[in-house]
């Protein structure tokens, strides 16, 4: 089950596609499955995402999140009823129409996202200003069907998510929610996967179907030239309180007191979620030709200890010495194991904790052992230091946060490097043939942005398109016109090709 | 939303299923879903779950098992070819057919459980004596379509579970933790939901489909007479090996290494897990005409402090000390809580605690904080008590572990006053009126509880089957026959009728 193949046959530079299929599975991170779209979640990515949520669900305990756990299905009425909504997922529905030998008299979907699950719910559930803020949260997993080209973790039929929905009286509170949620998301991915991100809004075309808008972390690939979504925040507005008529009694109006029917207000609400999605775009960020290389805050195993036996050697000073190594990482918070299988010889079990991207490596042979010392070895730059066994824990931990640091300030480097600000449609072309992160002035109008796309619609590629006009604006010089239209611009968007 | 309904309309021992109902509903542990056997799990019942996922997952940690996402769609093919395992679960199997507006070329199954989904990738994974033992836990929901005749938590269409699967070299590795989950799920039972359960075998014709024997953990419910199966802990042999052609190259056999073909050994395997319906065993065991009672391992909120506040009282000295009360405890490891709101009578409030069961409410009022003591009421017997402030911790450490240990005591005497020892087939369909848990000699033959089961169909209600044959078993006299054949009895065997 655990042998990893040794060594990748693809180079990430060479062939960035075969190399990332190689490294998820050779990494223990998924196994592909028989349904095209779907993979097995392995122990590998399950810790990592274990880790995200254990952060990110103290978070949102802090901001009085409740769990809850909405069906799988939802019945073809709802979905009817609420067309405008379920039409941005209608092409990916899945639809159950048999159980045992019968056929359902009206089918049921499974859940693509749950607003349409959760909101006629609520309507029942809140009636007064007493009941709110109503704030729930559910981690699952949805099943959105048919993308023609399918990748592990980026793009699957199915994948897990935790999907905040949260019901406020008044927009400022909901205002304030959708950004304190981003501020979490904008930490996983920078703080945790050590990807760097942009906060942004996205533009008219991009936004959640049927909310009031949507924001956004957007990270960048830059072999391929791509953005990817890293996790929204939505606020709703009041659109789906109207479609899901959830009303409360709001006592506080006084203006309203006398008019009984004017008593009622619609609620304004949010949703926002993040997925497995943000494991990939680690894997993508931080692997190299030799596999996955984790940051250290998202490593199941920090630290692997591997004791270098000779075949004359007495095998047992060195266990014991690796023991008390791990026993003394572990009481130090840090997550450290031991590689003791005496059936695997040792070259390959370097290559296979390499493979699996584990930040740090501890040797030891005899003559460390006498010298009261090991060897640690980095994963991001295979450097090699001895270090003193009575120095270790100290050592470690400003490896890793050494690491960590690093491999956020490197991807974040490489990032920039491919953001390129351009002002006119030549320019613009000539950015995206090169794979660049396009920074532009832009009008922000619908149909300019439908325009671009049709414009930029290649063979395989898909249309280029806004990533997110992001909070962090440069300035806007007077008179300056938008790259695709020429009228005056109104914001610096981000544009690109994405997944 | 939390505006739970005062009282119960019906009483638990004059209508126990209407009550169930209602109880469910207004502790808002579970709300109703449009599609019959949908449930949403609340707050209340995923706190609860956590509570004991928590247990569990730290339990089996130390075990080994390792975490996975296997998923939720399996194709027909693989269903086809393990007839025999899906044979039991095929009425119950929802059918994808249908994607956006396509018709599947070959439709999908939603997992009614996960070994057609697993096994065959533990075929891959498995190839040397090194890659044993494998150990595989998911959480995750299934789908099981088609009660007739749904009950909330109970027997749902979807429910949340863990299932663990778990692939050896030999036999007594598999026989070994079988037992050790399955005195697990009597600790979840007994320890943490004061449910008693009785730990035995299932006959041949009430063991999982296509296993070698299957171990579980059998509550019984006094008010209705019906057993449940609480969790079951299966051996599955090497039956399922044999489907899925799971082999290990079992290098230890030194009489096989001549042979390349011997050199092949079929693994072992077991399968386990324990579900949502956990909950709903111990609302019916420990629920009143109050709502619901809470075993104070748990409850969520294990103390709820109510400031009782007179309408010209300074109010900041007792949500001072009412909010110290909270800190202490919650300091102390006690789950406590404060319901200060404003806007709803203490009536309300008292009465809407009780109906979520929590275990102890504190009440304090201006004169008690004269005095410096507290007033605490228990939710199982409405005891009221006076404690010093200065010895609060310690009291409610003590009343809540006494709650705990009254619950199961007091539900374990229900359940034994219900045991009723018989040895003829008059005395069996007369206890089996009478609602009874029957234990029974038997021969332990698949034709005579056939037999039984065609001999005892109701028209409302099911046949009468084994519920498990105890571990515990009485001794079995020289000459004892079978209560339902008159061939020698073999065992002593529980019977009645089940959820």
């Amino acid at each position: 089950m655990s042998t990893s193949k040794l060594g990748m046959a693809f180079k990430k530079d060479d062939n960035f596609g075969e190399w990332y299929s190689e490294v998820v599975v050779n990494s223990e991170i998924i196994e592909y499955h028989d349904i095209s779209g779907c993979y097995i979640l392995r122990p590998w990515a399950m810790e990592i995402w274990e880790l995200l949520k254990e952060f990110f669900d103290a978070e949102i305990k802090k901001l009085k999140l409740k769990s809850y756990y909405f069906p799988l299905l939802v019945t073809e009425n709802v979905v009817q009823k609420k067309k405008d909504h379920f039409e941005g997922f209608a092409p990916e529905v899945a639809w159950v129409t048999k159980t045992g030998k019968s056929e359902l008299e009206a089918p049921f979907a499974i859940r693509p996202t749950s607003e349409a699950v959760m909101y006629p719910y609520f309507a029942r559930w809140i009636r007064s200003h007493r009941d709110l803020p109503l704030r729930c949260n559910q981690w699952c997993s949805v099943v959105r069907w048919g993308c023609s080209n399918p990748i592990p973790l980026i793009r699957s039929s199915e994948f897990l998510l935790q999907e905040g929905h949260t019901v406020f009286a008044t927009k400022e509170e909901a205002d304030e929610e959708v950004l304190h949620i981003l501020e979490l998301y904008r930490r996983i991915y920078e703080e945790f996967l050590a990807v760097p991100v942009s906060k942004g809004w996205k533009s008219e075309m991009e936004k959640f179907a049927g909310g009031l808008y949507t924001t956004s972390v957007e990270a960048f690939i830059p072999n391929t030239g791509l953005g990817i979504q890293g996790a929204t925040s939505n606020c709703l507005g009041q659109n789906f309180a109207k479609i899901f008529e959830i009303f409360f009694e709001d006592e506080k109006d006084p203006a309203q007191k006398n008019n009984e029917k004017d008593k009622r207000s619609l609620v304004w609400q949010n949703s926002w979620a993040y997925t497995t999605r943000s494991i990939g775009v680690m894997v993508m960020t931080h692997g190299d030709d030799k596999g996955l290389v984790l940051p250290p805050r998202v490593a199941p195993i920090q630290v692997i200890i591997i004791p270098d036996l000779l075949e004359d050697t007495d095998t047992t000073a060195i266990n014991g010495a690796c023991e008390t190594i791990v026993c003394t990482l572990n009481q130090a918070g840090i997550r450290a194991d031991l590689d003791a299988r005496e059936n695997y010889y040792l070259e390959w079990k370097y290559s296979h904790w390499e493979m699996k991207g584990v930040p740090l490596r501890i040797e030891i042979d005899l003559k460390d052992l006498a010298n009261k010392q090991v060897r640690v070895v980095r994963r991001d730059k295979g450097a090699k230091v001895d270090i003193r066994s009575t120095d270790l824990v100290e050592h470690v931990k400003v490896l890793l946060a050494e690491i960590q640091d690093i491999l956020f300030e490197t991807a974040k480097e490489k990032r920039d490097a491919c953001i390129e600000v351009i002002s006119t449609w030549d320019e613009f072309t000539a950015a995206l043939n090169d794979k660049k992160l396009i920074l532009a002035p832009w009008c922000d109008e619908e149909e300019v942005e439908k325009d671009v796309r049709a414009r930029t619609e290649g063979a395989d590629l898909g249309s280029a398109k806004t990533l997110c006009t992001p909070f962090d604006q440069p300035d806007l010089m007077e008179g300056t016109v938008c790259f695709a239209c020429g009228k005056p611009a109104k914001t610096w968007s981000f544009w690109g090709r994405s997944y």
